[in-house]
């Protein structure tokens, strides 16, 4: 047996490190498709975890969900210069709508479209273009409606789940008859976001606007949660963004106020997709694997009968079943605790690491031995591969909540831990400099995060270009903490954070 | 008010009908980009309860759902040459995956791309490409997979929900290591399709296989349910394919028995989708607009206050809430009763036919007098427009779920009884054609459904084909029932359904 489950280590080589931990859980894969990855059953249980959480989250907040087409009509596209130069650049295009089989047997294009059509990259040309007929009076405002939906952005230089050409995602889309509510709305969402990645995937998140470079085209205002990876690199795990009325000017989305009085709309836009999934990875996963927080995992006990002889086999899976209707009938976050028997007759050893990879919270041996002294052998995943402890198998359903919940938490304070001891603050540009630089030469990817006051301008963005450095995110908690941008002299009101970023 | 809150009625158009029913329901319209539709809130919200129920049955009988690309490369549909002549006719070919602003400010397509991709008409050539790398052994056999998707197959006549370029669906793609195992698969699939449609959707439908010129591009067999409209034609609500080795050979699908010997796998696949609403809308809907049987219903109560000054609106509201607790605290079906207050500060009038035409099951208005009274107004949706009845406040929560059911399993019978009166039995060709004969002149529709022995034969579709009538299936419950075909004189060994269809 190896030192490690997944080869290489985090420190030996990172990236590579993330893709064998995607391939051992089993989450995804390639597929013959440039660019575009099959989510396989394991993977796409955790996203049916994450979009049930969230679902069941803008449901409670009033939103509805719908859903609009895949195609968009490059017209309209057209129609949104700034959002063109955003979006429309790289994007699969149809221009055809059939095929027809040619004289060497080959299938080939035929009947050319006479506009050609985007696959969606997102759908705010499209939806827009549906609100504006929709939406008369204010008596139709607030419209709040999100989409779960795939979506295509082509992509050069494609990675699992954190940048293919397809992805999974939700977009929601509201229209406002205020300026203040939909602020509210796009500060509500990303409320949303950061209780989500906090209290379901234990990732810590830094919430707060981009600077006006890292906006979404068209945006007046956008919103990130920023997690940091375990390479100290940060990664946007969600876009919450005040549109103005940029969008409902280009779109001609209008309504009558209360006085009858032609207005246009406030909008706003939000989305997170499969991305998360490798954030997730990335947050908490270690050399032997994937490590699920329990939350979202899919299974979150797993039992694994050990026997020799039919009649153990009989004897110890009778007793799994009985384990397993127990736990089922304990409640751990509002809902029956997730059991898998894994009765497969394969080697005791390689079913244990096949757990370890998949990332299972708590996994639970159960043999004649174990039986005749009343007990359980338990492994927590936060914890060392070969840990175990005996605990008495009569009470061991009662105690599974709280065993599970503080995996939870310890996996989100090990995460902040973590984030704070690869995070700075500097007090100049050589400061800044230094702490990139340095990770430059090295290659190990220890510049982290970096606090410091910068102003939205030019100049230091000309200063973060050359270390691929990008300000993340101004985060909005705690009290103001005002200071002079550290290239410029400038007076800002709150310090940046500064990354370099997936 | 009119007669009808539906204009035309069923009897004067009932194509146009079907089109004013879906619009005043609010479900879906047309979008911009042909034959593409938005499915507006309130019809993706039937999509979502039919999707909940199928996924939890599907997730009941061990299948995971995962997902595959969205594209299908050109070269995998050559692979397949009957699925080919099939499916890859009518499709949306992306060739580009770029657009670049011409001199004149318009996108055009640039980045063309090495080989065209096709958006997926249907998966199994995707799909199976990775089940030949997945499946090696007899161990990795059954895979049981689902994947809830867009599909896209360009349609020059589209009508909403019924037959539309892209539409939503669920498609099950299985593979066994026995024939026997994936008839069985096939058929436990048809079983929950009907099972759904019938406990569900109160659905009456027909299940069994379908003739050989209406199969599944490449099937061995296909099974179907089939659902009557209310102008007597046959909807195809759902189909489940028995694929043999066909898909398994093509594609390389294979394992090592236990014996270490190789063999094709035996395959199946199944699906139903969006279309499943336009088959509720014609079941149900009468000329007031659309009836939502209790179960698929995403509103199953709606609360209307009634009131004249700002006391009654604040007691009348007060009333409601402490309603709707007590209706959300009932179960129906396992799930508490789903309740809406309209507090909306619209005309009474005006709003009771709303939720008429949106076939919420039960209206209770609730004004100072029933208040004063103890009481509330319900009126039912399968009732005329006008009928209300005064029942107990007190005990109506407890008394709700009996009614519900009562609506149900009403509905269900009222659709039973008229696909019975417009069934019939016939014994000769002659009979054959003058049924659909006489409809042909009259454009009514009450050919309805044919019952006779044919064979699956050329001669029979020559005879069925002017009249515009297919054999729908062959009906699998009750005994045996031989005959000789109609048509033929070949001996049969059950009778089939023919009918014009959707």
């Amino acid at each position: 047996m190896p030192d490690h489950a997944i080869s290489p280590t985090r420190r030996e080589d990172y990236p590579e490190w993330y893709q064998q931990v995607v391939r051992a859980a089993d989450l995804a894969e390639q597929s013959p498709v440039r660019g575009c990855m099959v989510i396989k059953p394991h993977g796409y249980a955790i996203w049916e975890r994450m979009q049930g959480v969230l679902d069941r989250a803008f449901k409670a907040t009033g939103h509805q969900n719908a859903y609009f087409p895949l195609f968009i009509p490059v017209s309209y596209l057209e129609q949104e210069a700034k959002h063109v130069a955003g979006f429309a650049k790289e994007c699969a295009v149809v221009t055809h709508h059939r095929l027809e089989l040619s004289a060497d047997g080959r299938l080939v294009p035929a009947g050319k479209l006479e506009e050609p059509l985007v696959v969606r990259p997102t759908s705010e040309t499209i939806i827009g273009a549906m609100y504006a007929k929709w939406i008369q009076s204010w008596r139709d405002l607030p419209v709040l409606i999100n989409q779960w939906a795939n979506v295509v952005r082509w992509e050069m230089r494609p990675r699992v789940f954190l940048r293919t050409a397809e992805f999974l995602w939700q977009e929601g889309h509201t229209a406002h008859a205020t300026a203040a509510e939909a602020v509210e709305e796009t500060l509500r969402i990303l409320g949303i976001y950061a209780a989500f990645a906090r209290e379901h995937l234990a990732m810590p998140v830094l919430e707060g606007p981009k600077p006006a470079a890292e906006r979404f085209p068209g945006a007046v205002e956008t919103y990130s949660i920023e997690a940091m990876m375990q390479d100290g690199r940060a990664l946007q795990a969600g876009t919450s963004h005040f549109l103005g009325q940029n969008f409902a000017r280009a779109q001609g989305i209008k309504f009558a106020d209360t006085t009858g009085a032609e207005a246009y709309c406030w909008t706003t836009s939000w989305g997170v997709s499969t991305r998360l999934i490798g954030a997730l990875v990335m947050t908490h996963s270690d050399d032997d694997g994937l490590v699920l927080p329990p939350r979202i995992a899919p299974t979150q006990v797993v039992l694994l009968p050990i026997h020799r002889t039919d009649e153990e086999r009989a004897r110890v899976l009778e007793a799994c079943r009985g384990l397993e209707a127990a736990l089922n009938a304990v409640r751990y976050g509002d809902e029956p605790i997730r059991v898998h028997i894994d009765a497969r007759d394969i080697r005791g050893g390689d079913k244990v690491w096949q757990h370890v990879k998949l990332g299972v919270p708590v996994r639970v041996e159960i043999g004649p031995r174990d039986l005749a002294a009343g007990a359980v052998s338990v492994s927590r995943r936060d914890r060392g591969p070969r840990e175990r402890v005996a605990l008495p198998l009569e009470s061991f359903p009662a105690a599974a909540p709280a065993l599970l919940e503080e995996i939870q938490r310890g996996l989100y304070d090990r995460a902040l831990a973590f984030r704070e001891a690869r995070t700075v603050r500097v007090a100049d540009r050589a400061g800044l400099i230094a702490r990139f630089a340095d990770e430059g030469a090295t290659g190990e990817g220890q510049g982290g995060f970096v606090i410091t006051h910068v102003a939205d301008t030019p100049e230091v963005a000309a200063v973060c270009d050359p270390l691929k450095v990008t300000v993340r995110c101004i985060p909005m908690d705690g009290p103001d903490d005002p200071g002079r941008c550290i290239i410029t002299g400038q007076a800002v009101q709150r310090p940046s954070v500064l990354a370099r970023a997936y």
